[in-house]
């Protein structure tokens, strides 16, 4: 028999973990619910036609497709197919992509019954069938809060406010929020006039960390852009203070340009209601992520005192739900990655502060007759909502404290014939080795948390 | 553009059922921590080498299985394949089918990591191409734990305290903990002369509640059964209470029977362990589900105010790691079913003594103006984790409040100018609709839970 393994990209999470990532999943659950946001969940098989076409061909070629179940064949005239051309025939469900294509799907199914503005957090595996690699999965999980039916800028403030709050309850201080808006690139770059290339520039401009400024020059000449344009262009790519005197220079800038003072409204719609206390949040005029499908803000998080990519993302759609029909449905969402929030606060031991909710108390047996009596005392610990555990047999103490050792259990109770006689147990702090015979009813009453 | 659909069999969870969902979820997850068990995740998807030939031919039909990326005909001659022939060589991967088999994998995989007994929880979607119909899903949860490394009895004990305590928390107080072992079934065929027939009887003897006594008798006389053989079958096949005496009673009908005396002294163990108070708690030697592979006790809930099926089963299994080349690990085992728990509470009315987490406060801004101020109200009532919501715009008060509605939100806040120029809002009950004018002061500090 081989050894059993499983698919490359998955993983296997064991308990310590998992009890980590649920604490930042919680985490990040209350504060989304204390701006008002609820949960909803989608199947994790969606129709292909629903997911076919939203993620541009390379997100289809990373759709993971289910077999058609039964005699899937059945019809299909198989000598005149390939890969390509049977896929679509074999094949009518796929796994969910992301949690924005099913939430647009949901909302336009559930558009009666859904009181707007509708603002709802989803905390889901999605599935990509990418090359696997270090730090990237087949299985991962994102947390996405969106608000649609609405283009009120409060939304673009609450976010900015759960961002604050979700990393200051991780313990994660050092971090930038950067906020842009489609339109002042889009004014940029009218104003250098290139607005026809738009999308070339824009995907050129987000290259910016890979390549650096003088790569972003070099690709801006090739793209046949003058010296002045890119003057113009490099004017803005700078990171800058959120703050009133920095949108009264965008004005100066942008005086004659209806997109920049647009972009300058909502700006200044955002600061008036985060206060002027988000020292973290910045301008960064060259932040040019998700432009297929932003058409206002645009938000990314990062660490500062770690060098890895983004923890959170997101912005604002103007029409997400028109790709199933329903048009006028203006959007704002965020996104979370757990996967680089939990390697980030590994990296900064920032679980250390954590106490995960396992076991507090073993019962160590020492004779088979004394389970009965180390199981009465546990069930009356366990009405106290301590988790507690007896071993099941009278193993060897060793095995029990190495038992106890490695599931990290803080207090062992030692029940031997004497103890039993004494109606008392052995109780020791693995963590400071100390024991002292306890009387039962002291134990009951005792803080063992 | 035709209106989009989810695939037959699967579910959208909106944000009350889902809490209701999540609140067994939780309680369920609560009691098996407070015995000790911590929580695993495994893949939704497995090599179809780890899951195909575990659950009989059937159940590979029932595999969701994923195609294989990029071009997965390439190197097949497809004009001699059939469905069937062409499946395995297309794919490689399938959806999870349940929890045991991926547990059974982990276990073998994480061996020298793990400490015996392992005592795991797992709360998971599984996926089966069954055919849909009511209240049978394609995607559906199943909460199992599992205690992997021992034969002791406790493990059945403590099992059948998670079961009270659980449903006790859920608000569940009339049901049946039915339990049975297997060595009894065996030990009553090996009376009636049929041990080779142990399979078939089993299987007929699991029809009772649909093919009634009658029935059971009427297959077993096609089988060839005697009378007497039927009759000591039969002289079993009652609902007994779980005591002294009747353990008692078995001890005289099986004093010749090893296999018969082994299952009593197992049982006398649970007994002498969950104490006399579990009235609940029968013996129904007819129960003969999963003999597959359970191989002591077996374990069904079931409702007894409401006729629906089984709402809890499990039982022990002495090799469930051997299929991927583990010997000699013995286990125990339950799973709650997630529909039919949720489905019963929704029928007996159980969750309206919950409070989910939603939202507490609505502030209605009757002015563009006010938007600032309510949200600085909004911020100050999250610090004292309430969940708040500001109204993203000054719409109308009726759909302010219809909103509110929607979302059974308790309290509004209406601000219009008079409220923020007296620093107070006009609170108001949507339950009561009560209203009264209240200082920002003293809306901070009074009771919105």
């Amino acid at each position: 028999m081989s050894k059993p393994s499983i698919p490359k990209g998955t993983r296997d999470f064991q308990p310590l973990i998992l009890a980590k990532r649920k604490f930042i999943l919680k985490t990040i659950e209350i504060v989304y619910q204390a701006y008002g946001f609820m949960e909803i969940q989608t199947p994790s098989m969606e129709n292909l036609s629903t997911l076919t076409g939203k993620y541009g061909s390379e997100g289809d070629q990373l759709l993971f497709k289910i077999v058609n179940s039964g005699d899937y064949l059945s019809g299909i005239d198989i000598e005149n197919e390939n890969s390509k051309s049977l896929l679509p025939k074999i094949s009518e469900k796929g796994l969910r992509y992301d949690l924005t294509v099913p939430l647009a799907r949901y909302v336009v199914m559930n558009q009666n019954d859904i009181s707007f503005p509708f603002k709802r957090y989803q905390m889901q595996p999605v599935w990509r069938a990418d090359r696997p690699q270090k730090n990237r999965y087949r299985e991962f999980w994102q947390c996405d809060a969106d608000v649609l039916g609405t283009k009120s800028m409060l939304c673009e403030a609450d976010f900015i406010a759960i961002y604050q709050e979700v990393f200051k309850k991780l313990g994660i201080n050092e971090f930038q929020i950067k906020l842009n808006h489609r339109k002042l690139l889009e004014a940029t770059i009218e104003k250098a006039g290139q607005s026809n290339n738009f999308k070339e520039i824009t995907i050129i401009i987000d290259k910016k960390d890979k390549i650096g400024e003088d790569g972003v020059k070099k690709e801006l000449q090739v793209l046949g852009l003058s010296d002045d344009s890119i003057s113009i262009i490099f004017s803005l790519l700078k990171i800058n203070s959120f703050d009133a005197d920095f949108l009264n220079h965008l004005k100066t800038v942008f005086s004659e340009s209806n997109l920049g003072m647009e972009a300058i409204k909502d700006l200044e719609t955002i600061l008036s209601l985060i206060g002027t206390t988000n020292n973290n949040v910045v301008i960064d005029c060259s932040l040019a992520r998700g432009l297929d499908y932003y058409t206002g803000c645009i938000f990314e998080v990062a660490p500062t005192n770690v060098s890895m990519g983004s923890i959170s993302g997101g912005g604002r759609y103007d029409n997400l739900t028109a790709m199933f029909g329903l048009n006028g449905v203006s959007g704002v969402g965020i996104s979370f990655g757990l996967d680089r929030i939990y390697d980030l606060m590994e990296e900064l031991n920032l679980f250390s502060a954590q106490k995960f909710n396992f076991t507090n108390i073993l019962f160590c047996p020492m004779d088979e007759n004394t389970i009965i009596y180390c199981n009465e005392i546990a069930n009356s610990l366990r009405q106290k909502d301590f988790n507690v555990e007896v071993y099941p047999s009278a193993a060897k103490l060793n095995k029990q404290l190495d038992y106890a050792n490695k599931k990290q259990i803080e207090w062992v109770a030692i029940v031997g014939e004497n103890e039993y006689k004494s109606s008392s147990v052995m109780l020791k702090n693995m963590e400071t080795g100390t024991q002292e015979l306890i009387e039962k009813h002291d134990l009951l009453i005792k803080n063992l948390g």
